[in-house]
């Protein structure tokens, strides 16, 4: 059995197409993996890219695509509303089948060092890769921009843990890491009170004291006259949607407001819905090797 | 990508373990076959066998079974607590995935030319296969059984849609068809108390005025000191699980008794479990691409 690995590179390229084909084209080209979405904002002036496939075909083509990025991309002419250091901003590997994190984690090293060595790129290791705990969190690593951080590189503090202690004079700076598959989860609810949502919100996220591996704010649902709890869930084999749904359930009935629906954006791995039909339905005992397309894996 | 197909054939040797090798090798020798399952049974001297793969080689590797097992299994000599008709009895595909029930039908149809034509074996079509309203049902095909078979062969309403209008002399009669997959799924309740299991197993199934795809019967757990609504749901995509516990629920609630669990039993789809997330959780527009594990298939 392969080791099944997924990763989302995002690179700061969102308005130039031809571009965009070039940094993505050895995803499309590299046998055995699966490009499931390159999702491009002119506003970021950024794209998001989701592959899969057997970890060593994955490392090949994310490599080739790095270098692509930081042959084509010049930061110092990037404008974009999303935060960024680099032409590769952040490589992060998520392990989906006969790996564990300690493997995602390797990988995402070796990752790092060769690219850090073939194209003179500091880089930084976060999330679970992270090689100080003052390095775990993206936001904290990315501080300061593109534009802060050959100020920021001088602090021993943030030393990259890869390549030169100096940023890559027109790609800057990279993060790669490894974490948990993140599922988006939203939660729709059957009033068009914003502030409802928002005080949810912060009742179910983690940073209010909510749920460990949930992060969550209020989206107003204009057409539908709806307000919903978005929310990035960051580790659902510790911290369920189901358990998402009815919190939310029960701190909306103090306001009379009932949960209208629910929804998934993008991928979900399937041990994550089992979870919940086992929830809901009691299931005692469920094994996954129970659900007949496991065996087709 | 591959017409994947279940089988799940029943032979009429569940004793002597040489012969049930001798007839489940092909399954386990042919290339890109899963053998998933073999359950022996004593007491019914019969075995299911349990297949999933592509079309092409689980029809090879059948076709080889049902062989083995015409040479091998007399029934003039057969004993069992469980009905049956033939060495062969009952052959049932399944589509599972590239295919929809035409192509399972247009495949046990192909299965039973050959093997009657090779073997000399008179077989009926039945279920979503039958080739008349009242060879449907398998039950109704196997009434008789092997000794009354000489004597149903002669009606004109039973004539074999394969084969010769006799019985195989020590084979008998052999049943193909296609079915959609069948989820043995069981809900327990907090009560020893079996009149109330099987009450309501009258009321959910669909013989009593219930689901239209469900079979149910009580069964008492002596060793948990509860009681169980055993259930076969027969197409959960048009009866879904989801349904079958809240009807249980409702039902218990008459007697005061609550839902203590349930269990799948073997295997069950994963379209099956996401409903049931997706009804208790109230998903809107969620797809099965959404799944993740449905890429890597």
């Amino acid at each position: 059995m392969h080791q099944i690995v997924q990763c989302v590179p995002n690179f700061s390229e969102g308005l130039d197409q031809a571009t965009v084909d070039k940094i993505t084209a050895p995803f499309a080209s590299q046998e055995g993996i699966k490009l499931l979405d390159i999702q491009t904002d002119a506003d970021h002036n950024r794209m998001v890219v989701t592959v899969l496939g057997p970890a060593p075909a994955v490392k090949k083509a994310v490599l080739e695509a790095m270098a692509r990025a930081v042959e084509l991309i010049d930061m110092t002419r990037h404008k974009g509303q999303h935060p960024r250091m680099g032409a590769v901003d952040v490589v992060p590997f998520i392990p989906i089948k006969e790996m564990d994190m300690a493997d995602a984690v390797a990988l995402a090293k070796a990752v790092a060092a060769e690219a850090a060595d073939a194209l003179g790129l500091p880089i930084f290791l976060y999330e679970q890769a992270a090689s100080a705990p003052h390095r775990v969190n993206l936001a904290a690593v990315r501080k300061g921009q593109f534009e802060g951080m050959p100020e920021k590189l001088k602090d021993p503090q943030w030393r990259p843990d890869f390549g030169p202690a100096r940023i890559h004079p027109t790609a800057g700076v990279t993060a790669v890491g490894a974490r948990a598959p993140l599922v988006a989860f939203n939660v729709n609810l059957d009033t068009g009170r914003i502030e409802i949502a928002d005080t949810i919100a912060r009742r179910v996220r983690h940073i209010g004291g909510g749920l460990r591996y949930c992060k969550a704010m209020g989206v107003a649902l204009e057409d539908r006259g709806q307000v919903q709890v978005s929310m990035n869930m960051t580790d659902f084999s510790r911290t369920s949607l189901y358990q998402a749904v009815e919190l939310i359930r029960i701190e909306a009935r103090r306001y009379g407001v009932s949960v209208a629906g629910s929804e998934v954006v993008g991928l979900v791995p399937m041990q994550a819905l089992v979870d919940c039909a086992a929830y809901y339905m009691g299931l005692e005992q469920f094994s996954m090797t129970q659900v007949l397309e496991t065996h087709l894996l």
